[in-house]
């Protein structure tokens, strides 16, 4: 096993079928020989005023010090005024930019071959400021809010990205027909920072046109960039091409190298406990996370474990059409690395 | 030929292709007797400064009075402060409801078979209330107004339409979770409209969630209805599934029974006057507009005279991979008849 010093990453194993999904990363690290020491959190069960929700405030605490770590799905208690703690997590941490990959999984079939995209989504602003009021009586607003700073640091880390990861493309996503102010600065932001990147190519795509090319032909994509919304929309829907948020990773990025990597899928309380669960998007999450810290071979062998395991069929969860329960698919992956 | 007094419609053949498309509807229309008498207009030269737009006065007063209309593709002149010309059209004509079908063609293959999707969009009001303004130098704002008129109109509608057309199910499409205020205003109107439709399933689906299953598995779907932006990309993304806007019809439905077909691909500047253009999203545009106008007869024929030229594929514009001229096209779809 590894002699240097362990990583010290915070792991927020989340609600619902979290824990279980959580613990199969941890078995698959251990396998990998990852020197990794996990700091966890679980959410309150009391808002905490610090944080003004479910958040502990010594759980931001954690990735403020160990500058990484990997969320499952938390669900947001029901009832007015709590914050979703997803948010929390992304606006209190600062986290400027999610990526999302989408790439097909050998052996897994969908209807689409060989995607291979990366979402690059605006994650602070946006249709997400939350500030919304009513008018009048049946009349209510909600207020959409672009910045050039947030736009300007998504488009460098997309484009940064897209460079360091050998992409060909930037495609630029927007509505600037209709929003022609916000997405209008979104858009000169990407123009602004494209031009420092002549050997990428860069395009402006309208939102609705993007859609319906991603569904007829998603190889005209490369990477995506886009505010918050249209990147909640179109990761799903990219997701959606290659199975689904089951199975795929991300990964929120913040200022001094922060990185939050996290299984966007929901916390499943109806499998909860039950040892059905697909651990493959917090595992594919962990990954990126590894390779966030330069741990690129250990990642690379996880990652293989993964798609290789998947790829031959045997052992495969239900929602992939399989029997097998959590920690049978996990007991495979670590016999596959 | 019919003996009946001829219904006056105004025809808006439009920018780009939308000439050629508009003749062949026309003549369609004419070899299926179809007594109709078209009032022409096209998109003026200048400003109309009673509309501030490109479109004249007239042409708006056409559509008022006769209550039904057929549109081409309009491309609005590049320039600031011009609005763009769908968009005014449905603002000064109150098109509350856009109904856009998307049915896979026989024939014509794409990765999914037996789509069979209505999408119903508010058509006035969200993320398209052109209200925007600088806050101060590098942040922008924009509005999104939903309102409880224009919500429950849109949602009396798609139920309306889920009832007469034989439906089973409405779907109303938000992410009220993030905007729980605007969205939530939303989908509290159609909640208190699903319960006077006993009889229609009634369901509530996020976005990005909808996103997803609509690429994963269409058929999880029948009507679905949604505020403004979401129309714009969820329309589009199920245009995509059936081979996209070149073969999607759409129909605008305002106050006082007011019906306004239209195709809503763009003008293809590229092709325009080649001879090159699918007329099919006008053709069956065309045939929405019959069905409004209980035309019921003509408008079976013609659809089945189309989908039968297509399906018979001697006959396809490039678009579709043939080499039809537009005319030749059309005069297969006559022979068809
Ligand atoms: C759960 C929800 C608040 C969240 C979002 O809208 O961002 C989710 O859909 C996501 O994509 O991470
Ligand atoms: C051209 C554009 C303004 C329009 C819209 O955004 O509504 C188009 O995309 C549509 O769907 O009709």
């Amino acid at each position: 096993s590894s002699s240097t010093t362990p990583i010290k990453a915070t792991l927020f194993p989340g609600d619902g079928i979290g824990p279980e999904i959580a613990e199969s990363v941890k078995q698959v690290f251990t396998a990998a020989d990852v020197a990794i020491e996990w700091d966890e959190h679980f959410v309150g069960t009391e808002i905490d005023p610090r944080t003004n929700s479910f958040l502990t405030w010594e759980s931001l605490q954690s990735v403020l010090d160990r500058k990484v770590g990997l969320k499952g799905p938390m669900a947001t208690p029901i009832g007015k005024g709590h914050r979703s703690l997803n948010l929390t997590l992304r606006k209190e941490l600062n986290l400027y930019a999610n990526v999302r990959p989408c790439y097909s999984l050998p052996g897994y079939k969908t209807r689409y071959d060989d995607v291979d995209l990366i979402t690059i989504r605006e994650n602070t602003e946006g249709e997400y400021s939350g500030l919304e009021h009513q008018v009048v009586k049946g009349v209510v607003e909600s207020l959409k809010i672009i910045t050039r700073k947030a736009s300007m640091r998504v488009a460098e880390y997309a484009f940064l990205y897209a460079k360091t990861h050998g992409r060909k493309k930037v495609s630029a996503i927007h509505k600037a027909n209709i929003m022609q102010k916000t997405d209008g600065l979104f858009l000169q932001c990407c123009d602004e920072v494209a031009e420092k990147y002549p050997e990428i190519e860069y395009e402006q795509v309208v939102i609705d046109n993007c859609c319906m090319m991603l569904v007829k032909n998603p190889a005209l994509f490369d990477v995506l960039v886009m505010p918050n919304l249209y990147g909640d929309i179109i990761s799903d829907l990219c997701a959606g091409l290659v199975g689904g948020l089951g199975l795929t990773p991300s990964c929120n990025i913040g200022e001094d190298g922060i990185a939050l990597a996290e299984a966007v899928h929901g916390s499943a309380p109806d499998i909860a406990g039950k040892n059905l669960a697909n651990p493959t998007a917090l595992l594919l999450s962990g990954v990126m996370m590894l390779r966030h810290l330069k741990l690129n071979k250990q990642a690379e062998q996880i990652h293989s474990a993964i798609i290789n395991t998947i790829a031959e069929g045997k052992y495969r969860t239900a929602d992939l059409g399989g029997t097998s329960t959590t920690t049978d698919f996990t007991k495979a992956i670590c016999d596959h690395l």
